[in-house]
C-alpha cells in the first residue's frame, strides 16, 4: 500500500485545515493498511493517529502503519485533538450526522474528498490486484457450464461464488446477481429458487487482496432479445473506444446513452454508464450524466450500459476499464459467450 | 410487515417535527416493505412518500406500501417538502453529513431514533423469522462434521454458508467467521487458507425472509482452553438467566462481565456482551456497560461473552435471546457440541 499522507497534509494546509478525520473502513485501510472490523477514528495530521476499538487493538497493532491508540471516549479524543492545536477539522462526506454532532461544538468542520480523490488514481499495484480479481471472476464464470445445467438462479449464483473462492478470491465483491426471464429487467435483481429462464443476466465480481472486480454478461435466446443485446453491445463498445484522458466522465456517459437513445430506448437505460472501483465496489468518479470529473490516467471505471423492458426482460453488458492513453478492457472474457 | 407509521406521526407531533426523513435501507424496508437497492428518500408525514432511484422504480412500485415517486433532484424534493408546509425535519442519526448539508438550509433539523425504537420491539412474526433463521443456521452447523474433516478455515466457512443456503437461507447474515489456533484471539477474524488448528471458533448466522440470526461456538482441546471455556460458559449462562424486563441493558452486561473479572480475565473481555438483531445484524439496544435502555418484552438480543488471550487463543459463546417474562434462548444447539 502506497502512503499518501504527505499529499493529504498539503491539501489540508492549502484549505486551512489542521486535521482530517477518517472513519470509512476502506479509507482507513487505504491510508494505514489496517482495515477496521469495528469503529475507528483515524486522524490525519502532522503526527497521524488511529483511535481503534478495544476489540480491534490486536489487529490494528499488527497491521497499521500509523500509530494506534485505544479509543476511550469522545471526550478523551476531543481533548487530545484540542491539545494538539486542532481547530479546523475536515471530515468525510459520508460521516454520520450523529458523529458530526460530537465534533461540531469544538471544531470548525467541513467535508472534503481528499482521500476519494487520491483513490481515483490507482497505482500499478492496485491495477494489478483489480486485474487479478477480474481474472479470477472471469475464469470462474467460464466454469459454470450454464447452457448444460438445469439449476436454479440461486444455485448458479452459489456455484459462481464457490468457484471464485476456490480460484483465490477472498469473497464476492457484491451480492452476485443471477437473474433470468422477466426478472432481468430489475437492474439489482436477487437470485431466486427457480430454474433458469431466458435471457440469463449475470453480474458478478471477486475480491482479491482487498480489490474488487465487476462484470456483467447477458445470454439471449430470441430475436427480440438479440436485437436489444446488439444495441447494448454497440453502446458498450463505442463508449469504451471513446474513453481517453482529458475527456469529462459525462461525455463517456453521453456516447453510451446517445446510441441507446438513437434506437429509441433512452428511457429504458435507467442508470449511469459506469462507476469506479477499487477497495470499494462503488467509487468516484462515474460515467454519469452529471459527473464533470476529467478523466485521468490510472482511473479504473466500469462501462455497463443496459436496456430494461419492464415485464419482458433486461440486457446489461459490463466491463471494467483501466485508463492509460486510452481505455483498456481488463480481462478477456468475450461479450458474446454463448 | 406491520405498519408503524401512525406511531411515528405521534412521535413527530410530540416533538414538534413535520416530517421524518429515512434513507437507511432496512428502515425504508421496515416501514414500506420495499428494500432499496440504490439510494432512496422516504419521507414519513401525513401523506408519506418515497423518492426512489430510477433504476429501482419497478421494484419500488412492486413492493412498497407507501406512495412512490421517481427521484429527480434535491431541488425538486426540497421544493415538494416546502410546498407541503414542512419546516422541522427529523433525520436518522446515521444520515451522511453530505446529505444533511443538502437539507440544512431549508429545514430545522435534528436526529431522532423513532424507527430504531420501534424496531427494538419485535412482533411475533419477526420473532418467528429470527427463530427460523437461527434454526437454519444451527442445523447447517451440525452438518459440518468438523471433527472428521481435514479442511481449511475458508473451506469450512464456505461449507457452512452452502448448507445455510441449501436449508433455506437467502444468504449469510454477516461474513462467516471460522478461525482456529492463535487467530481465534481476534474477535472478528477472517477465515484463512490453513487447516483447522485448535481451538476452533465459529461465529455464523443466516438470513431468512430478511431477518438475521447470530451464534458462536468454540470447540476446545486442551486443559487451559477448557478452563477458559468454562468461565465463558458460566458468564453466558448466568447473564441469560439474569435477563428480565425492567432491568437495564448495562446490568446484564455487568452480570456477564463480573464473572469473567472475578476469574481475573476482565481485561480480556474486550467487547460488549451483546447486541440486538433483526433486519440488521447489529441493532439497538445492546448489553454494553453504557447502555441504560430498560429491557422490554419483545426485544431480541444476543449474549456473547468472550475471553481473548493475544498470541494464544480466544473463546466466545453466543446465543440469541428472545425476551418475554424472561430471556429465552432461540434454537437448541448445545454450548458444548464436541
Amino acid at each position: 500500500m502506497d502512503f499518501h499522507i504527505d499529499n493529504i497534509l498539503k491539501d489540508l494546509t492549502k484549505d486551512d485545515f489542521d486535521a482530517y478525520l477518517l472513519t470509512q473502513f476502506t479509507n482507513v485501510e487505504y491510508i494505514s493498511n489496517y482495515k477496521p472490523t469495528s469503529f475507528a477514528f483515524c486522524i490525519i495530521k502532522e503526527n497521524p493517529i488511529i483511535y481503534a476499538s478495544g476489540m480491534d487493538m490486536e489487529l490494528a497493532n499488527r497491521d497499521s502503519q500509523i500509530e494506534v491508540s485505544q479509543y476511550e471516549s469522545y471526550d478523551v479524543m476531543i481533548k487530545d485533538l484540542k491539545e494538539d492545536g486542532i481547530k479546523n477539522l475536515a471530515i468525510e462526506p459520508t460521516l454520520p450526522f450523529s458523529t458530526y454532532v460530537r465534533f461540531r461544538d469544538d471544531f470548525k468542520i467541513d467535508a472534503k474528498t481528499y482521500i476519494d480523490k487520491q483513490r481515483m488514481i490507482k497505482t500499478p499495484l492496485e491495477i494489478e490486484k483489480i486485474t487479478k480479481a477480474t481474472e479470477i471472476a472471469q475464469k470462474s464464470f467460464l466454469q459454470l457450464d450454464i447452457l448444460n445445467n438445469n439449476n436454479t438462479e440461486k444455485e448458479v449464483a452459489f456455484d459462481l461464488v464457490r468457484y471464485m473462492i476456490e480460484n483465490g478470491a477472498s469473497k464476492e465483491s457484491f451480492d452476485t446477481i443471477v437473474t433470468s426471464g422477466s426478472n432481468s429487467s430489475l437492474p439489482h435483481a436477487i437470485p431466486e429458487d427457480k430454474k433458469l429462464d431466458n435471457p440469463i443476466l449475470i453480474d458478478w465480481g471477486a475480491i482479491f487482496e482487498g480489490y474488487c472486480s465487476d462484470n456483467t454478461r447477458t445470454m439471449v435466446y430470441t430475436e427480440h432479445q438479440q436485437e436489444i443485446w446488439d444495441i447494448v453491445a454497440e453502446s458498450h463498445d463505442k463508449a469504451i473506444k471513446a474513453i481517453k484522458p482529458g475527456m469529462k466522465c459525462c461525455e463517456v456517459d453521453k456516447v453510451a446513452r446517445d446510441i441507446i437513445s438513437d434506437y429509441g430506448y433512452g428511457d429504458k437505460f435507467i442508470h449511469s454508464t459506469g462507476h469506479s472501483l477499487g477497495l470499494d465496489i462503488h467509487e468516484t468518479p462515474g460515467f454519469s450524466p452529471r459527473d464533470e470529473t476529467v478523466i485521468e490516467e490510472g482511473m479504473v471505471i466500469t462501462v455497463e450500459p443496459g436496456i430494461y423492458l419492464e415485464g419482458e426482460f433486461g440486457v446489461r453488458l459490463e466491463d471494467t476499464i483501466s485508463i492509460s492513453k486510452k481505455g483498456n478492457v481488463i480481462g478477456d472474457l468475450p461479450l458474446d459467450i454463448v
